[in-house]
């Protein structure tokens, strides 16, 4: 970490800084320049207050060098993780295909999407159990018994099955389920990826509507603090003021977050724009930036379909683009 | 709600979809214009999926004519909500006061400050005991010790005391707390405001980063729906672009949300700037535009503060803040 | 357009209104329900301020339910729009690839360059000569003479070239440049647009960073409304809260703009991200969600760069992009 | 400016580099740390481009010590700016209120509303001339006309007037209007910044929708880079996702844009929300926040108004609104 005092400093102020400073165990590198000092601090500066040294008086800014993630740093692991579930794996060069509709119904309906999507070549089956939703008059998921009927269905096909969890007060439900996804919304709910941390399970974490790539890079450290290193991270589109699609897919996620991080990086097109017709081309480009899978919703019925129906690919839908995912991926490679 | 179907709509599909609605128990007015036709629906539209039936494609567009949120909708409910939080009242003309620490970190800490602001007109105490960071590896706060020294503050000043909740698990720690936190971060956790709604007791909801008054209200919604009407709002900012400070104070949003509910609106001009000397003007802004409170940082010794120390102000600050603040609420009754 | 008026609406209010808007030009439908009073427009609603009505206390609220933009709209012009810039064809299935430096420097540099893309299938030569810089001490470009070294290299290569024209002012030193840019940051510099409506050359109209795409959309109007149908969209990365690169591509407009309009929809990679190495994940990008062309920095020798060298790539990297652009675009046809 | 090097890096590589800085003209000041070389650059590093160095794969990062801003910075200019706009006093603890229709329609009304915003303390009259609209289709003004019927309302009140320049082309039209707006859309037309400089007259500068502060502040210095020092800044909303109001205002920008620059600071309320009786309490706000100035439209007929009519105070409004602005700022001095 770098501090620039401004000039003119008063000296004694400056000691008291720097024997602050030392007292919370850092080194201390002084640069004296023409025009002003820079203090270069050595030693743990990842628990360092940055915006507390910038609001002293005497302060002109203040500059952090290394980055506060450290277990998801690709600087100390150059090579890719690679998630796996139930023997699917991902990241790494292993390309996964997550489908599924976005509210487990009935067994009739998840039993026969996941047998759809599977023929297209998905292999994982994904569907909602738990539903969080902004009105509380809105439709929240059959819960347990949703989560019942995806293992159903999982063992109809062999696909292992992904379901998003919303408060660890459910984790024991979640004990055979094979990926637990934390939603966008829960995204720095600290505590339930706390928990995670120590259930050991494989973690998809969606990016929050409105968060950073450092928070969410910080959110997966949460997790793997707690010694699960089995985290899939997901673009889903931000919030900005786009007036035609829900969201902004911030494809540029991508690559960066490949750079940042070993942790193998997903694209959701379905929630990023809302719009079922903008799913298959939005897939494709995030298969062409270098993403790591896809998940998609996928509905037999849409009209019927409990919730985000707007947004799911019939089957022949998901067939189609299915094809050209493998095309993309073998232009790019 | 109202649905405009595109022009040269197949008179099949027409019926199709009309029928549709009317199996979702909604009346249906059709009006056949020149270049359109519009269907109005009537009944209870609040469970109609919009996107849904914008994404078919014989529907150019929908637009609810009323809003989803019911219970904070001063439409039904005229007259301004009064929280009461141990007998200091907050809104309907209730102007509260609330300040303290960012984290309680001793009794010495804590008591101190209590009085001090107390002296200065603050009629609530804040102090953050569990503290959602965004880095895993950053202190997380005293926990229940916390919670029982603010207790004890309480005790010495008679201040109702409020303190952020992140688990609807550590539920039973904040039975003798006056006001629950819900955290930007955990605006839509919905399963704790789905608790905090059964568990009775006022809740400040701070508004989060990047979500709309609708889904600030809808969120107040679920704890109302529970049967607990005392809430608080509270803004304390939204992520833009901004380069000079941390978050973009939205004080439009103090006068929309009055004319919106009928639930008190506070502000947080600290955590909404992030720097001590930019708290005041804020928080003056906020008066003017008619809250009905503020929340500030006070801390007694910014340099050794655990976190957030660049936002708090001095005890002789947030008494200059006090002075000016029942100035300007004069000037704007 | 549709107007909901409030419930219990006085009668006189209500027929003050419905007069107010006949003496407008516009046909009057009134529908009235159970709960409101839906009016419907029928005339030229694209001269009603929509916001003026919506601010009347009768009025709940007002939608519209068909575009303000006419001559870019699909819905009137079913067959893509095909630019020709001296003979290079961009839309409808013509693929562009413009290429060259942030500036022109000297008619070494942009020879050598012009010669290096078109080796690499470049079929347009971009060069800045007038440089719009935040900063009034930052180079402004070469100007006049810039524009004749960008005629220079295309005397020596045959590609037709692209520059940016920051004012009206300046056109006649365009008349023998092939597509005349405008920057993002005069998208909504009326004046210019209008003048370029009238000046007939082919324009390449860059999103500004926080417009929407109805906005985009409108300007392109404003020269379409002069007579000039040659207009190229360009979407260049809007400005969001991201931390890791200077703006968010929203590869979402491609798709969304074909549908919208029958302009061709190129993408600039370079400008979007800021960042050379992100440039072909994002190029590739745009490519797979169906752009019409690139537009692209490209040096020789990114440390003389006299500006935007960040973003540039070598002439060996744009080559090797080059050709994964072709496999793309054959992988999603 | 500071550049952080990676660690490990190549010894011939560092010399390039710090000789590549030296040809530049910068004195270089090498201080190396246990983890990395730190290097200062020292001299006019303004013309630094600090992109391009941040892009050398040898580079950790860069940071800039010192504002790009220099004539409109407080540090080199600590007293307020004062502009003097035909004897009325903006800055400098002198307040101005400026009101007056959204566009110049008739003499009548003009000079009618000039009359009742003199009589409820508006010293300076503003009217739209040149309209820069979204759409080619809506009203744009009476253009020159429009300055005549201002100028005759000058005559009338004795206010000095304020209008719209929207190309450097028609500065002959505005030679005998005392202060000319450059509106959010031409914040960075640089070259009509440019003639501004040249022009003389006192510029009202509005902030562009999604401007930062230092870029507001960058397009000040194009003005008084030509010797032009009579810049007034206007905060008039920033573009966010905000739900019910056109935008964001960010009042935030009073205070720091007074302890960045000595220019004085007004606001825009009626454009920033759009929304007419959101004017008052946004308008005390930005008076609370320490605004020198509030720029307000004020129309006698808002139902006939030819734009913009829904964000207008009628005159008895905006009467009672000045009587709070008097209390507010007598409250907050």
């Amino acid at each position: 970490m770098i501090v620039v005092l401004k000039s003119n400093v008063n000296e004694n102020r400056r000691k008291q800084l720097i024997s602050w400073l030392e007292s919370q165990g850092l080194g201390v590198h002084i640069s004296t320049g023409a025009y002003q000092t820079v203090l270069g601090l050595i030693g743990d500066t990842a628990k360092v207050d940055m915006e507390l040294i910038e609001s002293l008086d005497i302060v002109e800014s203040v500059k952090r060098v290394s980055e506060t993630f450290k277990r998801c740093n690709r600087k100390f692991h150059p090579d890719d993780t690679v998630v796996n579930a139930k023997g699917v794996k991902i990241g790494g060069g292993n390309f996964c295909m997550i489908a599924g509709p976005c509210s487990v119904e009935t067994e009739e309906q998840i039993v026969s999407i996941a047998k759809a999507v599977k023929a297209s070549g998905a292999n994982i089956l994904r569907g909602g159990a738990f539903k969080p939703r902004t009105s509380p008059y809105d439709f929240q998921g059959l819960k347990a018994t949703g989560l019942e009927l995806l293992k159903i269905a999982r063992q109809e096909t062999g696909l292992p099955i992904v379901s998003e969890i919303m408060s660890a007060h459910d984790l024991k439900l979640f004990e055979d389920v094979d990926i637990l996804q934390v939603g966008a919304r829960n995204m720095q709910n600290f505590d339930l990826l706390i928990e995670l941390g120590h259930f050991g399970k494989p973690v998809l974490l969606k990016r929050g509507l409105a968060n950073t790539l450092k928070e969410l890079l910080m959110s997966a450290e949460y997790i793997m603090a707690g010694g699960n290193e089995q985290v899939i991270l997901c673009e889903r589109g931000i919030r900005t003021f786009s007036d035609y699609y829900r969201n902004t897919l911030d494809v540029s996620a991508v690559p960066m977050l490949h750079e940042l991080s070993h942790l193998p990086v997903i694209v959701d097109p379905s929630h990023a724009t809302g719009i079922a017709r903008m799913v298959p081309p939005m897939a494709l480009s995030a298969v062409a930036a270098g993403a790591d899978g896809l998940i998609i919703e996928v509905h037999n019925d849409p009209i019927h379909a409990l919730c985000d129906g707007a947004q799911s690919l019939r089957p022949e839908e998901y067939d189609a683009l299915s094809k050209k995912v493998r095309k993309v991926r073998e232009a790019v490679l």
